[in-house]
């Protein structure tokens, strides 16, 4: 088999973790299989190539700082080839120019547009270990641009996309992805497989262990990921197009998401185009609003409420207020103190009462909901923030006993 | 004028001193001149790669070595165009590969075969300072190659050659080139110009400004080169191939070498071949000798007293024991606390006594000779190392006055 295997930041921050990984990379190996491996740069290098710039340039040019990130992913790499060869295995380190990863010319930001196999192949073809700098690529001026945030992992499903992988592993401090936080939820169990749509969903719901870029992208290419631990050697989660049907699994997750806050506007005129305004002027602004509720005032009048980001809060507070007479609404308030819940489940679409479920859970705890969202595998809810982690635990009790 | 600059590592240590070297460089690119740049990594970086290195792999491979160090110079580059722009100033940071900086494959010491000019070109048509990495390349496999001891210095001569620079300043913390050590010996004077000879035997001699392959590079291509002071903005000392002629100056500098060991071997036949069978066993044991003296021993026997460098003097010592039956010599001595003193000028060709003179100085001294070598432009004798500043000092009033 081929498997592409990518590992984080902390799996190699030091000299013991290095050895920890090439053990992981070697046994891979000495099974018989192909091996490519993407590496991120060790530990919190990117933050003191961060705090090196800043001493000398607070706002420098992002092509510049690409050049200067891209460094960590190199150390990596040739100190992990380095341990490979003091365990007596073939290895090659490599660049992401190396291997002509050529993306857009975004810096800091670059979007992968291909991958020149013929060195991969060749590396291949000697029956060598290969070690890919993660992040980090050239666009079309053979300049330097990194892929931003998720970007090892990025890196790691296009290389399996075009070489056409049996596999591409995640390895990181997480085991795998569970029904709920397992650190906050008790009974929160593993999941053996998850379908990317899922993953997607819990991904944005801030699951926080696949970025949505490397999931959307092993969708596009139907590529096959694994998330596992670097730490301890047992199965992880399966990420794939369908999984198999376990039967009392309603849904597959719970999310919870602090960093909402919630705007109403209230008093708007009730007549076309006033929503309108309102999205247009925050879009311009480049604020992602999320759920978005509009309730019968009075006097011909309606209230909006919508939620964003915490950190967007104000800016939106502030175009609103610049837009009052053109929108004509008689009042604003915003509440950051609100908690985004999620649960998320493929089976949804053929299965009734799910989301009567979780809303039954809130219900016997008391907790008032504010706003409902759905989609076809997704219901969300927005309630207070102190009830958050109490409202997860109900729901996953409801769903997955106790 | 297309001016090249090259600092060294630390020059570029901190923010502040990469401050002071961007002054530097806006200040050529604002008299109207084009700038091409060439830095080293920032102070200890290469030390600190190292000690990397060595936590995991003790002997790694050279090429992965390369590609772990080669990312010190990537570090300078960025950051200093970081000040670069931030001082509003057009500028691009371009690695060894990016420049098309070819080399053989010899992984850690490598040569440059040839620099594409493409990429340079643009960027000096576009009006833009360019940073250069020094110290590396990529072989034919497009594998990364660093070019060991005075890398940097060497780039900045085959950019400067490559492109037909008008000028190539060598920058570092010393200020220019001495008839002697300035912070040993009082009256030693800054040299407005010296040849390239000249300097190719001060740099051998342990002078230390310029290595000798940026030096052999600037002579074959005919690149003036100029050694100067990052610190202090004043002239330096030009390296050329004709420097005009100063009457009075009969050399043009003195140099100590303590690093010098002498090996004598006591009682070899006096016949053919013998000489040959020592120098051909060291040789083969990488082990360079510098001044050989052979002298009349007693009953048909020769003593062969030669100079090496302190650290191969065991491996010296070793070799000839093993060889002893074969050489047929009777005993050995060796001395690690000898001292080479040499003389070097351009114009010692021309003008005769002036061995004479340097022994003459030693002799006001009583200090005792050992051995002598003399070249076209250089007379060196070993003496006692307790007596090398002192005769520095004597031979310098003798040429220089006191």
């Amino acid at each position: 088999m081929l498997i592409v295997q990518k590992f984080g930041g902390s799996s190699v921050a030091d000299a013991e973790k290095v050895f920890r990984v090439a053990g992981i990379i070697a046994d891979t190996y000495c099974e018989g299989h192909d091996v490519v491996v993407v590496l991120s740069a060790q530990g919190d290098t990117t933050d003191y190539l961060l705090e090196k710039a800043a001493e000398v340039n607070p706002s420098p040019s992002k092509r510049e700082l690409d050049i200067l990130l891209s460094t960590g992913e190199q150390v990596s790499i040739s100190l992990m080839a380095m341990a490979l060869e003091k365990m007596g295995l073939p290895v090659v380190s490599l660049t992401g120019w190396q291997i002509g990863l050529r993306t857009n010319s975004t810096y800091g930001n670059a979007r992968i547009k291909r991958i020149s196999l013929e060195r991969l192949r060749q590396e291949l073809d000697k029956r060598r270990i290969i070690l890919v700098a993660g992040f980090q690529g050239i666009n079309k001026y053979d300049d330097i641009t990194t892929l931003g945030r998720g970007g090892s992992d990025t890196t790691a499903v296009a290389i399996a996309a075009a070489l056409h992988a049996d596999k591409c592993q995640i390895f990181s401090d997480v085991d795998g992805i569970y029904t709920a936080d397992p650190r906050k939820v008790t009974g929160a169990r593993k999941l053996e497989e998850i379908t990317y749509d899922e993953m997607l969903e819990l991904a944005s719901l801030g699951a926080q262990v696949l970025h949505n870029r490397s999931v959307e992208l092993a969708k596009r290419y139907g590529v096959d990921l694994e998330v596992l631990s670097s730490y301890v050697r047992a199965p992880g989660t399966k990420v794939k197009e369908v999984v198999k049907q376990v039967e009392e699994m309603k849904i597959s997750g719970i999310a919870k998401d602090n960093d909402v806050a919630r705007i109403t506007i209230i008093g708007v005129p009730d007549e076309p185009g006033v929503a309108f305004k309102v999205f247009r002027a925050l879009a311009k602004a480049k604020i992602n609003v999320d759920i978005i509720l509009q309730s019968k005032g009075t006097n011909h009048t309606t209230d909006i409420s919508f939620t964003v980001a915490e950190g967007d809060m104000e800016t939106a507070r502030k175009i609103l207020q610049d837009y009052k007479e053109v929108i004509g609404f008689s009042s604003l308030s915003v509440d950051k103190n609100v908690s985004k819940i999620s649960i998320v489940g493929a089976g949804m679409i053929r299965s009734s009462g799910i989301a009567a479920m979780m809303f039954e859970a809130l219900y016997d705890c008391k907790i008032n909901i504010h706003m409902i969202s759905t989609s076809e595998i997704k219901v969300s809810v927005i309630i207070d923030e102190n009830y958050s982690d109490m409202a997860v635990q109900a729901i996953h009790n409801k769903f997955f006993g106790n």
